[in-house]
């Protein structure tokens, strides 16, 4: 326990399932159902072989792919052994920060690990949007913001008209704004991003991940983008040589142009984040179906009921994610993963039968 | 340049060849050149299917497969992205250190990055081996002592009777010994490494590696072992979550127990080392060839002629460690790696052609 809040994180499907000899389809884990991209399994052969000798220290094929993908030049790029690395290296820079929330909980345990002072500017409680007022007033006593961009666990964007007075406000006072974008593929509109603010804003570090969007989270690859030279120097000094290993080099160089993924990707999201919306709607125990540009969605129960409904679940093999650890949420929320239609109809059917229970 | 010494790491293969489209053989990186295990090859899609989920966060499977390779219990080990990253935490836990030098640059890199007040122990130059007199006196001033076993670049291995007054004193007086032992297996005698102490001595902490003796440096795995659980602890909260990738998970699982691989390496090891030692001691522009345990060899030249040779083996087509940044050698100095025969006598011949030019 950390002040009041259980910092754990989400589905343990190692301590649930596989460990106990269960197959679980877990719904607690956001990652894309059409799994390791064909592109990256075809060249497996190649990250084998590289094997054999110590990774570039520089990393100069990693960053040459990144930079065709996003559009950025290489001086912005850091990268990292997952977000998670990146997430942790950017926040140690600070004395204090404050944290956007409910959100992902490695903020909160990067922040205390490393001993910054903390302020927390929480979603609207109506529909989960950013209090932008509020984060504006909070920045005055704090080095730096992190945010995420979608948000995790509810999905919502940044508006980023209403977004700009902050922007402007850190950029001339010298402020960092760190926006975690490890989800911002699945938004479907790359206008979404604050990539393009990047060469204005030096007050900007945007993080981002290869994991979720090309369903890699075992192979560890994030990465971090700022056009402040000075501040990617100080997170660069505090990392290790050879911390990305040769399997994630190889998944940068051909996932990352793999049109063929990326487009079966963004019709399965669009299709499937609309059709679970609508179905989960129709369910009575369900108080709120929040608007989410993600690949998971956030529920609102009826009542304090997420850990029968978690059980329920898992006694039909579907792991879910409560949500009640999350700082501000409490035991009516739960959070799914948007999977592939036959998996999402397989929830549905256990949800729609939990309802009859009820 | 930091403190009068030039910090860069050894052979940079991709600075010097591959990205020049050169293939060069690289005598400069200490790996074995039977390459990555036929073991992790033949179970490749296993980790490819695991990458679609995030690893155990408590990576249950991999302690156990460690358990079953060293014989020691799962609650001694702390896991690394790379013996880098075990390196580095278990440093920063200190504020002095005294660190036996020449050794593995990056001690004096994060020791330095970390903050900590030095003291060096100089190798007894007439035969590289350990001063444990010198190292004893000194250790009354720091908290913590880092020495290779073997010790890289010469591959001396610590006298386990001579070194009994440090490890003495040093759980005595509460301070910690790190021991590298990432080059341990090719020594081929297991009553060498220290791991047989750690129950005695809580002041030990040992740092090993999969990547050296398995071949595979590009899939980062380290690992560090202490029977002091409060230290453990002190490092394991300094780590992100998932630190180590699916692909280290699956060869940790299959490697560890490939005894026909352990077998042959251990054959050719004390084959070539052999081999390479009688042979090099017959060039007349050698002054000394440093006695080893390990699979590479410190040399010493008659003169200070380092980077002609340098230039001269890259000419064809060898990369070879000149060794005048490693602290207290220098221009005299060189180091090869110990390979399989056809390229230990391609190195042979060239530096045949060398001795006769000269």
């Amino acid at each position: 326990m950390v002040g009041g809040v259980n910092l754990v994180h989400g589905g343990d499907i190692y301590t649930q399932g596989v460990l106990k000899g269960v197959l679980l389809t877990d719904f607690s884990s956001n990652i894309n159902p059409l799994g390791v991209p064909l592109s990256f399994r075809e060249n497996i052969e190649e990250a084998v072989n590289n094997c054999e000798r110590y990774p570039d220290i520089k990393y100069r094929e990693v960053l040459n792919s990144l930079k065709d993908y996003t559009g950025i030049d290489k001086e912005y790029f850091v990268l990292g052994n997952g977000a998670a690395e990146i997430i942790d290296l950017s926040i140690s820079c600070f004395k204090s920060i404050v944290i956007v929330v409910p959100s992902f909980l490695e903020y909160e345990l990067d922040a205390k690990r490393q001993g910054l002072s903390i302020e927390y500017s929480s979603l609207l409680k109506e529909d989960m949007e950013y209090d932008y007022e509020d984060i504006l007033k909070k920045m005055e006593k704090s080095e730096a913001l992190i945010i995420g961009n979608p948000n995790n666990p509810n999905g919502s964007v940044i508006d980023q008209d209403k977004f700009k007075d902050i922007l402007d406000y850190c950029e001339e006072k010298g402020k960092k704004i760190i926006i975690d974008e490890a989800f911002i593929e699945f938004v479907g509109d790359r206008e979404k991003s604050f990539t393009k603010y990047l060469e204005k804003y030096s007050c900007l570090f945007i993080i981002r991940a290869l994991t979720k969007f090309f369903g890699m989270p075992g192979i560890r690859f994030g990465y971090g983008l700022s056009g402040d030279s000075s501040f990617l120097k100080k997170v660069r000094d505090r990392q290790n040589p050879w911390n990305i290993n040769c399997f994630a080099e190889t998944a940068v160089k051909y996932v990352l142009k793999d049109q063929k993924y990326i487009e079966k990707s963004l019709k399965w999201i669009v299709e499937e984040r609309k059709y679970m919306t609508t179905e989960l709607k129709k369910l009575s125990f369900i108080d709120k179906v929040f608007d989410t540009k993600a690949n998971f969605l956030l529920i609102k129960l009826k009542n304090k009921d997420i850990q029968k409904l978690y059980d329920y679940c898992l006694s039909s093999g579907i792991l879910i994610r409560k949500c009640d650890n999350f700082r501000g949420l409490d035991e009516h929320y739960v959070r799914f993963a948007v999977k592939d239609r036959e998996k999402n109809n397989k929830l549905l059917s256990v949800l729609k039968n939990f309802n009859l229970d009820y």
